[in-house]
């Protein structure tokens, strides 16, 4: 009976054309085809999607290694799970058999793969840097990746890593990365986990800005800062903020920043202030909040000039503080909302460890 | 007792210079100086602020006619109060004893003001194009600007409008706009409720561009299409969305919009699909969401070319539905948070109204 469904689904599903090839079934860009409940949804928002295997013209079969799960997601499996695995490896086939997709249904959130390209859909395969065989990382989140788990092989609960046999897919609009073959695993998805930071970066800092990173000292802070020093050249300046002396003297050791304040971000005078006297008096032209703390808004926007840029990674950002917050102070500045995806964010973030052997030292050491 | 209280104050505060002349007190650009409690907050944020009315030599003291209570705050006090507008009354006075502003406890929303200027502070009078005399309505959130009221003459509680007895303080990075005299001062204050929008239109709009404005049947909807109207020309294109039919026709009938669609902006596919229909197959070059509902970010995404602009006017956004939406969908667009203010708002908004004759005839109708 079962073998009778299947075959009759691949009736529907697969047809050949004149010659005797294989057609897919064609796809939308976002995925939308695979989207179950409720209809009209996105992938991501969405209760479930299709996890049926079985590849449309425009998407890419993954034979998967590894689940990256999102740090807020794991905690939460695991603290449920009181520490057992056992029941958190049960868990995560639950959600996946119930969602078609990784998505913790407590956080919403997901996390990336890692794993090795088995098969491309026929609309995009000769127009894509990719082919059968190469190592990606998935850009896009696990919230939105169909997947389908044939059994947990391990859980290395300290990196939030699960080791799986199984399979997914990448939409024609999913984000991926190869793997560089010069460095490990660990070290590109520390990098590419915060890819989007330095290469928004690159593209919004020019010769000759000042500009302010807030949160420095942190992943994201460190690869801004590095980046931003590049673009600045000589006559532009990097002032990067740090909390304490401690974390203000270990930022120095890097040399990404040309300056470095020790202020409180929940200060915005205080941080106007010493953002002031290390900028010779002026305002900056692009501050950049790295923060992962809420309520910071005002000091990213009080040390910016009129005209200037402030950009905000941090997801704890509120939006209406910072409307509201900018319209309060009179400041003419263009808020910017951090876009995790910008064109070839992985391979800047990849390259930007390349070329600095510090930046890399700092990430072998803390985040690899 | 007090009047010796107050000779002492006034002498700590106004001292004289060699020929005899007062000089005042120097204030702070952002007004902390006025900053009770707690010490080193901005004025916005702060619970308590001083509403001494002694000038500082950066502030603009305000004989106050009115008071636009925020919205949000009169239906609050309004339902509190059972619809006493005596008990209204006493808790505005209450609430404005207690801070020194009329920033409502519950809301923490604010309003604008209504006054004639009546002193200009020393350092800045020279520099500023306002003179004692002049009738001004304050562009900052009364939750950030000091009040002191002597008497509630009338409540009109139809249009949260106070009319009171008293004055207040500009600071020196506070805005304002002088209100003209071609138009009643009901009119002049619904425009520059949203001056924000159009003027930031007319930043971001360029020739040749197509854009899509989202809820382009309301009152800041209406400003930005007919803006964005003038500004992309006969080789571009504004598309504007409404909710049904109805509101449609009577957008076809404003001529603000090249092309209106009926689309449904909880459903992202459907406004994609809809947008690229009215602009010829092609992603827009950018989105403007004037909607006031929440979760409607990917429906103001997914319509844009990579390398375009998502424009966020509504307060409704969320900043990580934002961010993370993006990412979701592999867009590399630039998201801005809208900003209620940005230079010569309120003179573009009025100019608007003053152009357009069919805009000021709907704003006459519908909002003044």
């Amino acid at each position: 009976m079962v073998e009778k469904i299947l075959i009759k689904v691949n009736i529907v599903n697969i047809t050949s054309n004149y010659f005797g090839d294989i057609i897919m079934k064609k796809g939308t860009l976002y995925g939308t085809h695979r989207v179950i409940d409720p209809k009209g949804s996105l992938p991501q928002p969405a209760l479930k999607i299709s996890n049926d295997m079985e590849l449309y013209d425009n998407e890419i079969l993954i034979d998967v290694d590894y689940l990256n799960i999102d740090s807020a997601s794991f905690t939460q499996l695991k603290q449920e799970a009181q520490g057992d695995l056992e029941k958190v490896k049960n868990k995560i086939i639950e959600i996946v058999n119930q969602r078609g997709k990784m998505q913790n249904p407590v956080t919403g959130s997901g996390g990336m793969l890692i794993g090795r390209v088995e098969e491309i859909g026929s609309k995009i395969s000769s127009n894509i840097d990719l082919k059968v065989g190469d190592r990606i990382a998935t850009l896009v989140s696990l919230s939105l990746t169909p997947l389908n788990i044939k059994k947990i092989i391990k859980i290395d609960s300290d990196i939030d890593r699960v080791e799986i046999d199984g399979k997914a897919i990448l939409f024609e609009s999913g984000i991926y990365a190869k793997l560089p073959e010069d460095m490990e695993d660990t070290l590109a998805l520390a990098a590419l986990d915060v890819a989007g930071a330095p290469a928004q970066v690159k593209k919004l800092v020019n010769l000759g800005n000042s500009v302010l990173i807030l949160g420095a000292t942190g992943k994201s802070g460190l690869m801004c800062s590095c980046m931003a020093k590049q673009m600045v050249g000589s006559k532009g300046i990097v002032i990067g903020q740090a909390r304490n002396e401690n974390r203000g003297q270990f930022l120095k050791n890097t040399g990404f920043c040309d300056k470095v304040i020790i202020a409180d971000v929940q200060n915005p005078v205080n941080i106007l202030e010493e953002a002031l006297k290390a900028n010779g008096g002026k305002e900056v032209d692009i501050s950049i909040n790295c923060l992962s703390i809420p309520n910071v808004e005002m000091s990213c926007i009080l040390p910016v000039k009129d005209g200037g840029t402030v950009y905000f990674f941090s997801m704890a950002t509120s939006f209406t503080k910072a409307a509201l917050g900018a319209e309060g102070v009179g400041k003419d500045v263009t808020m910017i909302i951090g876009n995790g995806y910008t064109k070839n964010h992985a391979q800047i973030t990849l390259d930007l460890l390349r070329e600095s052997k510090k930046l890399r030292e700092i990430f072998n050491e803390k985040y690899a």
